[in-house]
């Protein structure tokens, strides 16, 4: 238990006073914890994008990681506190379909609804559950109580399909599921949608991906290979077609935001 | 000492150098320190930001963590650096009133001028007291120096009163003492200004709160529980009366911002 | 090695999830190691914003401290990465030039091409070395590798030139290098460039910095000695001379950015 890690993600922001009560209340149970802030920057209330960066995050932490999810814009109401084991990590969240992208990842998981109210704050605030409910649970779950402890396991927990790409006559549509702070326009397109444009390809055929007023114009291997506000598609390091410019936004180039339709058309 | 905790408060913003400079200082005076952000995003200059910030963090801490603060409009003027022993909690600060919600919370504070300059780095700079006087106090501090060494109590610190609400002739007039990230307008007014609004009422009487343009129209127990794009109050985590929206900002409904009067009018 | 730090400096911004694979990865080779934030918040793409963020804090941290740079517009294509011992600290880089000022501070640097690519995750993405290169080898480093296991010293790295102040017929021409949260406009120029300003001096000689549109008044000592909207000059933490205003922002009431061309007239 000596070098337990705990990791944070939360759409709190970095201003204001609600990540760093969480801290406090963690390590007044659990002094020892290697505290990791995963996140605070999530879109307020966005489940979407708060499933989305806990996914490209979680899986690279040792064994028995805890990772303390908190975008929860049902607080307050009878919606669940659930526990996972998620194969070698373990994540706590509300049951609000947050954790969406992790029980596509982890078949297995063994979610359980935290019962055990002892564990919380007394008297917890109906805003902040946060500090009042999962902070104290991790907290003792980092301190070594098992997760059995915490309640039972459930099967029906809330869990959102992500968008799946579509093909139909010649094309395949997706959807930008993210814009990263560059301006990437991340789809949800895989190697499996396209797979003769797949990374192990040698040779490309023909395609142009639309997305917004994009005009894009290859697949590429590197940023640096492309020209100057040329809006190109590169194979990106979460396994999804990414739409990218060098040094640009393809974002701004494209006028195109999250869930802007991204159609592939592939001739042969 | 093995777990010492130490958080760090500033105005430096997630950019700049600035806080890396004061964790360089710090860890290498005491290399097993646990440090944590609280906020680096407190308003520049805004002492009553830094000290609503700080007030809902950092008794939440563990008995012995050492609070750093360094929100100094005043840096490289005699304004004092102080040291405070405030229950449980040590703080580590500039003398311009940026403890006073500490000070409001725990009467019973030792506040000490530091004096001893053999613990900062010599040839302080004068515009970056942060890391040339208090990293190196807190180092110090963290690496077990009793809190006497540094300089004997003083009583005239500065300390600032936070505004109050006003009762009269059947209203009650607070005040907007932050605007979080959600739009979240969270006020001055206590259960003690409101006692027939109070949290554990069973029955609430009339009542309509105005804010800039808003239209409040209850307290409601969960953010959940109200229509898209209504303004309604309800008691928050703070322990004040709190003006907001469910998923959206109530600061923008109302066109409120900090500062902004909250007139409450009880009709019984 | 119970008590390695580490700390990150990205542009990966503090939304998205790539500074937290990276701790991810790096936690699971080095479970014990202390991560340090020092920014993530470069300017996108910015190897000089970069290099000056790193410059100003790398150096106040303990002896074996291993500072990881993920600032990286060349990722995927054949720019090297690279391990630098540089005084008592080690740093990770790609050979892109973002050490340039850390090769200014400690001209006995030792700089290798990483190699050993069994020491990178396998099958690195193209496009993020941050997770897939350095991460791992940060964590084999803190691990306790030693440097020469990861590649031989090479002399022809990637070194950038800081631009310098010219002296010409009374004058002297400098640039602003960074401005800060606060709109501090801090300059190129050093005690050096103008000795009759120099910090120790006694009695300063008439002088007109000019940049942008602004009029800068004096050499101050404090912030606070100003008058409300004067901008002013002050020798700053960072060792230049920076342009100022008291809680105000430099940058606005001049019109100035970085880069800006700052013109200071020395009459005796």
């Amino acid at each position: 238990m000596a070098h337990r890690i705990l990791t944070l993600t939360t759409d709190f922001g970095w201003s204001d006073p609600y990540a760093g009560a969480m801290k406090g209340v963690i390590l007044s149970l659990a002094p020892e914890v290697t505290l990791v802030d995963l996140s605070h920057g999530v879109a307020a209330h966005d489940l979407l994008d708060a499933a989305y960066t806990l996914a490209q995050a979680y899986r690279y932490f040792p064994t028995d990681t805890i990772h303390l999810v908190v975008v929860d814009p049902g607080v307050g109401t009878t919606r669940r506190p659930i526990l996972v084991r998620a194969g070698t990590q373990l994540l706590i969240a509300p049951d609000n379909g947050v954790l969406s992208l992790v029980y596509d990842q982890e078949p297995e998981a063994v979610v359980r609804h935290i019962t055990s109210t002892h564990y919380f704050r007394t008297n917890p605030s109906q805003t902040f559950h946060g500090r009042d409910v999962f902070a104290p649970v991790a907290g003792w779950l980092a301190k070594g109580i098992e997760p059995e402890k915490f309640g039972d396991p459930i099967t029906d927990f809330v869990r959102f399909a992500v968008p799946k790409p579509k093909a139909v006559a010649g094309e395949v549509r997706g959807v930008v599921l993210k814009v990263d702070r560059f301006g990437n326009l991340i789809t949800n397109l895989t190697p499996t949608d396209l797979p003769t444009l797949a990374p192990e390809s040698t040779s490309l055929p023909a395609f142009s991906p639309t997305v917004g007023k994009g005009n894009v114009t290859a697949v590429r291997r590197a940023y640096a290979e492309a020209a100057p506000n040329e809006v190109f598609a590169i194979w990106g390091s979460a396994g999804y077609l990414e739409l990218c410019a060098n040094r640009a936004s393809a974002s701004r180039l494209c006028g195109a935001e999250r869930g802007a339709e991204v159609v592939v058309i592939l001739t042969s």
